[in-house]
């Protein structure tokens, strides 16, 4: 039985893919130092759903799985005798590092979130890498970049390395990457702290840029409510289509920023569950630092909007959409070709995003008898002050 | 009078620069640290030359300027009170950021040193980047960024962006880094922080990709023994040739790692004064981020040994040289060609090495009675352990 150590157990994606992986017969440890309950707290924000204690839905999870039980420890990348106890302890063939502060606007909203964002994921990041050289060399490290990373290039964005001509001499090199936020700042540091590690001490990677996710449930989700995973809606950590979703269910204008011409790449969260599977079972080898591109689709902000007034309409919704002006400073009319085919070519079956499955994410919202806090959907954090 | 903010005046480098533009006609505020000292101290190393401390030194250098006296501030960049303090009462135009942990060897040594190198360089870098925009935003910002970010690619060397041709369509990015070590891939965390800065924020940013610098004196180091800089030949902080002319000096083979045709940038330090003075002179502008690469000539490791031995060989000394293990993970055989054009084009006028160069700089050893410790000159850390 293959070991999965996974870290940032606790998030929208961590646990859902602890109960996916454990499913498909992994041994799982989750840890998590639960700095995102901790943002929630520091500006009031809460997920959409009622999330339980960690204790409580791994219980939960285990009294329905019996012979393949999941276990939690709570601590701290930062902390590094942690890491490396865990790492001695549980052995694991494979890492899935989640473990990051992920939210864009939150790396903005001033210094100490800035520092906060770059000091956890760089230097928590450094310590793993460090463990996992001195204690168990061959476990293949799965790190969760963003494809934000890449900003959006005039040309085609390729799978972490392009070929470069120059003045009549070639080269294979990092592809430039121009991030949008301090937060996709820190996960370019990851990514050079990785490929470094992976040339000069052998280590097994493979860097994940992951698109916006977006959907509720997952089939292991779906069991029982107290193994709802976070999904957020709020300004902070509620990504685009996951907010139109939940505006559209209280009958809100759906907020665009800017013209709504900015596109990006998406993935349903199930797909997310299945790159990390095949990721897993195509491991990066001894010494190699694999970029796979994890993601389906691109749409641009106006597309998604009008896809959700669409289903909306068909719940008996009648959604306007408002332009407001961005609050972030990113080009809003521009060139955007990134490939995915490494995941196609090792079996991914992409899940289209439809009106159907919009629709059928609003009447979950509608179904259910969940408090929607309206303060906390606007955009209060600034790129420029 | 322009105002120039030197932080880590106390270095190798920031202290030859407040002389020389205190010289100039410069205001000076220096501030340090003294991380330097302490990992001297922790490593049991020390510069070739006594130094005095830092209010001895600034007295001397101000007790020959009385018109134009230079001021220094103990404190640290990890402490952003400190630096929005300092920037509000001293208004600079000018900031050259210095401060940094600047060893790739220390940065090797153990996850210690690395986190101490990424978290001092990076969130230091980040409180200063704050500081600007919230105090000063335009001030222009002068960063020693290295020439070993690039590492050694197979393409020609082009300075902080390059315009690639991709499938048709063509866009002008960030040079693809290749960093040697933990610490210079603290460097490119700085540049990907400091060039979003300048996007977002309008900053002012001049990114300099230093060489490696050699030599003991500069115009106003020599004026005083007291005004030494700390010129340092041991395994950590001593680049390759001033290693070499230590060496030399005590007739000890010349220890080159491994086949010696690793070939790297090169500058006298009096070329970084002037560099820094004319990268004052011709700033970036509001939202600008201006890389220069800022170094004179390239040779190879074996060259500098080979050079060595000549003017060893005019002062009586007949040196040989030993070719040992590399203790670093690096391409020994590559292709080198970088530019350094935008300084030649504001009128860099290169000092070129000559063995009479590497000559004087022996004898002024030999003339000194310094003690010279032959134990901290051989590699003691390794890339891979």
């Amino acid at each position: 039985m293959k070991k999965v150590l996974i870290i940032g157990g606790d998030g929208y994606l961590g646990w859902p893919t602890a109960m996916y992986l454990s499913k498909k017969n992994y041994k799982i440890l989750l840890i998590d130092n639960f700095s995102k309950r901790n943002i929630e707290m520091e500006n009031s924000i809460k997920p959409l759903f009622e999330i339980e204690t960690m204790l409580n839905r791994v219980d939960v999870w285990n009294s329905l799985n019996k012979k393949n039980k999941i276990k939690f420890e709570f601590g701290d990348l930062l902390n590094h005798r942690f890491v490396y106890e865990h790492l001695r302890k549980f052995k694991p063939d494979h890492i899935i590092h989640y473990g990051e502060q992920p939210s864009a606007p939150y790396s903005m909203a001033g210094r100490t979130q800035a520092v906060f964002t770059q000091s956890n994921n760089i230097i928590g990041n450094m310590n793993l890498i460090f463990g996992v050289k001195k204690i168990c060399p061959n476990a293949h490290i799965l790190k969760l970049g963003t494809m934000g990373a890449y900003g959006t290039p005039n040309i085609k964005i390729e799978e972490g390395f392009i070929k470069i001509r120059h003045k009549g001499r070639t080269d294979t090199m990092q592809y430039p990457m121009k991030p949008h936020s301090y937060y996709h700042c820190s996960k370019v540091a990851d990514s050079v702290n990785m490929y470094f590690a992976s040339r000069v001490w052998n280590l097994r990677v493979t860097d994940l840029n992951q698109g916006v996710v977006y959907g509720i449930e997952t089939k292991e989700t779906s069991k029982d409510e107290r193994l709802n995973t976070s999904f957020h809606y709020d300004h902070i950590f509620g990504t685009v289509l996951n907010r139109f979703i939940v505006q559209a269910a209280i009958n809100k204008p759906l907020t665009v920023y800017g013209s709504g011409n900015q596109t990006r790449t998406f993935l349903n969260i199930n797909d997310t569950l299945q790159c990390i599977e095949l990721a897993i079972k195509n491991p990066a080898k001894k010494g190699e630092y694999k970029v796979r591109n994890q993601f389906t689709e691109t749409f641009s902000v106006y597309e998604l909007a009008k896809l959700t007034q669409s289903a909306a309409k068909k719940v008996g919704i009648n959604l306007e959409i408002n332009l407001i002006k961005n609050p972030r400073v990113e080009l809003e009319k521009h060139y955007y070709n990134p490939t995915n085919k490494s995941f196609l070519k090792i079996g991914l079956k992409p899940i289209k995003l439809t009106t159907e499955y919009i629709q059928q994410n609003i009447k979950r919202i509608l179904n259910s008898n969940v408090k929607i806090d309206k303060k906390i959907i606007d955009p209060k954090i600034k790129w420029e002050k």
